[in-house]
């Protein structure tokens, strides 16, 4: 990112990107239609919500993947863009995946919510990668995924009968081993000591903080979007809050007993005072008390924490390098605790 | 800003500002009353898009004006200052032009949101002067281009019969020609050649980012907020979504394209992403399908970043200074998408 | 912070804050059922009401305590946990608190608001003492304080039959003088010169500036969002909006006037162009016009302004040394407003 492009990369971008446009403005031309509104009230609620689900995916995922000084604004950058495509290849997508295709896509301020939270899968993996691909490889990789976790989310509606709701939140997992599995497969050259260094620079940590904290808020919202019932909406918000600050006590709290000085590592709080909303995504809204909540996040928290303190040396030893830094920060913060809260949707699930 | 003001400007600032405000006090205790609202649920919508405007004034619109690293916090202290007098006189103005106007203003919550988008034209003029003058002739500016906006937007309305969100979307064009205007009658001193490089500070270009981000994810709401029909405003939502979507594509891939290394360039991309939204601003709730206003974004993107990257080369050696470089800046954000957006809706009122 | 704790502290902070949070789980296995919510619409309101208060809390206070270089981003992640901790004593505690407590609490979401407000309290005191003391230290403080905040406030409303708003608008005077009772009993070791220095970096005030700017945008929410007719709501938002614009113009340009090179002094921005909402708080859903407000902003911004400029001056003289710094911007900003804002309560009640 920082370093020099060779020139078919910078020949290549702004070539592809039109071609891509192109094609979206023509099958948008060919096979979609607005939705008619005729309800005030349900429109501006509706648009409400996703505009609160814009604003976690491009200033909350944006700003937290700013952490590393050396492409803190270009990451940002590479993730509207990668939203902004993501988002019209989503739309296109869901409408001919769903069922009652016809050969006319019908766009409903829904849908582009659905879409931008297909998309954040994307930004997910993306922070595993960024720094190590350009903005073709990131293009491609947004269609790529875009596809598999559309496909990959209709399928679990249709074929296991999943609540809408239930298939979204396997997001985290999904976006989070998809991640690793690019950066795994890229033939990366061994990142130079600077590189691996990579510390935390105060102002860049201070906006990572900042896109945490819009995601800490804006959580509660995330995990209820796409339930119908209040009452299930409203177990939605209150389990994702008590889990969020459980988590936050504890990843906060723990974080600063294992630093040799005590203070506290910032790398940590960002990720795992998030790892409670994660956790709470697929059972939220069958959890009617809000005690097993605060025990899911205690668990995320310790997850976290004790994961992104604890194994890296290992892997570093057996590895013998950092290359896997980032990877791993996406792995302690989406890809377990969001396995956790697979887990404990089934437990919840059998003894409902 | 930075450079050491005149007495004559320290002692007259608090003198002046303290006189305004207890001018507008007294205006305010004879003239105006408020509103009898009894309606919860109307009163919470309405709040919501006011709160979301003045999300875009003070938060948008300052912070992208922050991307000067020498004037960067006294640039959001002085928007902050703008917004503040231009609302109290914008209000004031609103209610003495209105129609039905018989010697009291009733102030509703619509009336302090209309006001706080004609401050926005002082904003936006402001940005390409910011730096060049002191507190005393913003205020001043603030005070003419209110009264100036005022006047051409209820003139619209009356004369020309327009419709109110029409009126309204002239103000990216009058507010970028206004700052265009007032920048070539400040008698400016040449730069020096430390002003002249102003480069972008890492940590500027973030907060500039974050600003951008900000008015990225409220534009939709700002175009439909004066829009009262259901159906067009859920028009003005998609189709504003759609042109920034694609005008952020294009601007970013093109921007990479034509750097030497391959970089993106910030500056344009600060700018660069809003054309789309500019562009929608008059015909958003007209166009009933998305692909028009995919194209709209496109062209809005690629003039915005053309502009920025080609013309200011041929001004340079013209003018033989940068002394235009944010006025050309405001030029191509705001001044050339919106002529793009009064074109095209002329276009679609002659198909309609 | 960025000193070395001692080991005890290290051992004890996680130990503490688990067996915090074990007994807040049992509490909540116990004592606590989640609302049963049937109306979808009133749960939308209600949840943007509370996500727009936590804003305020988590982003807007603790980045208005971020602006000291030397803890800036340490200072957000304690707010963090203090808020965590306190909103869920805050929530059983008020629980317990109520008339009609028996044996059961039934949370709902204005439950989680209140004690959001309640817990902003903590926040308020802790940004005089941040820099002071230790996690653990503030840990017992959020408890102890919201405690005795909780205590306050039932009993006013019980004893004084005061309304819920009201009560809850001692909020800044009582947090204040709180904040600045801690750090008079906590012994502090004399700072170091350094430390009295604490100059802001450019980067931690755009920082404090974001902080402040989500704050003066929410302000018009918090002080409405206790009051349930819709006329008073609507009196509150108007009050608050009018007394912020001119507490903002006033700061500003005086603070402008008074500096020796005319530059504007971004601590006192950060705090002075928020007394106009503080000192609205009592009486803004019983003020019917603008001019009051706007009178009463004007002052609040002089004695905000007024008093961090000449006070400090004596009392340094007076103890000999800075360490009351932070104390005396809680005081200027929270404090006097407050205290200004309950004479005014009291006028208005008598002159109804």
């Amino acid at each position: 990112m920082s370093s020099k492009y060779p020139v078919s990369v910078r020949t290549c971008l702004p070539l592809c990107a039109l071609v891509v446009e192109t094609a979206f403005i023509l099958i948008f031309f060919f096979f979609t239609t607005y939705d008619v509104v005729s309800e005030k009230q349900q429109l501006m609620d509706k648009y409400q919500v996703f505009q609160d689900v814009t604003v976690m995916a491009a200033l909350g995922l944006g700003f937290l993947a700013s952490s590393f000084p050396k492409h803190s604004w270009s990451s940002i950058a590479f993730d509207l863009f990668i939203l902004a495509v993501g988002v019209q290849w989503a739309v296109l997508l869901n409408g001919f995946l769903k069922d009652d295709y016809n050969g006319e896509i019908v766009i409903e301020l829904s849908s582009i919510q659905v879409a931008t939270m297909s998309a954040m899968s994307v930004l997910i993996s993306a922070s595993a990668v960024l720094g190590k691909t350009n903005l073709v490889q990131l293009m491609m990789m947004a269609l790529v995924e875009v596809t598999a976790f559309s496909v990959v989310y209709m399928t679990s509606k249709k074929v296991f009968s999943l609540e809408e709701c239930t298939s979204m939140m396997y997001i985290h997992v999904f976006a989070a081993y998809f991640g690793l599995a690019v950066t795994w497969c890229l033939s990366m050259s061994t990142p130079s000591k600077e590189q691996m260094e990579e510390r935390l620079a105060k102002s860049s940590s201070l906006f990572a903080m900042l896109g945490t904290l819009f995601l800490w808020i804006f959580w509660p919202r995330f995990n209820s979007t796409l339930l119908y019932s209040p009452d299930e909406r409203k177990n939605a918000v209150f389990n994702t809050y008590y889990a969020l600050a459980v988590s936050t006590v504890t990843a906060i709290s723990v974080s600063a007993s294992a630093h040799p000085q005590g203070k506290i590592n910032m790398a940590h709080i960002h990720n795992a005072v998030l790892a409670g909303g994660v956790a709470m995504g697929a059972s939220c809204h069958l959890i009617s008390s809000p005690w097993p909540a605060m025990v899911l996040g205690l668990l995320a928290g310790l997850i976290s924490i004790g994961g992104a303190k604890c194994l890296p040396v290992g892997l570093d030893q057996w590895v013998g390098l950092m290359r896997f830094h980032r990877m791993l920060m996406v792995h302690y913060t989406f890809g377990l605790p969001g396995l956790l809260g697979e887990f404990a949707y089934i437990i919840v699930k059998v003894y409902q």
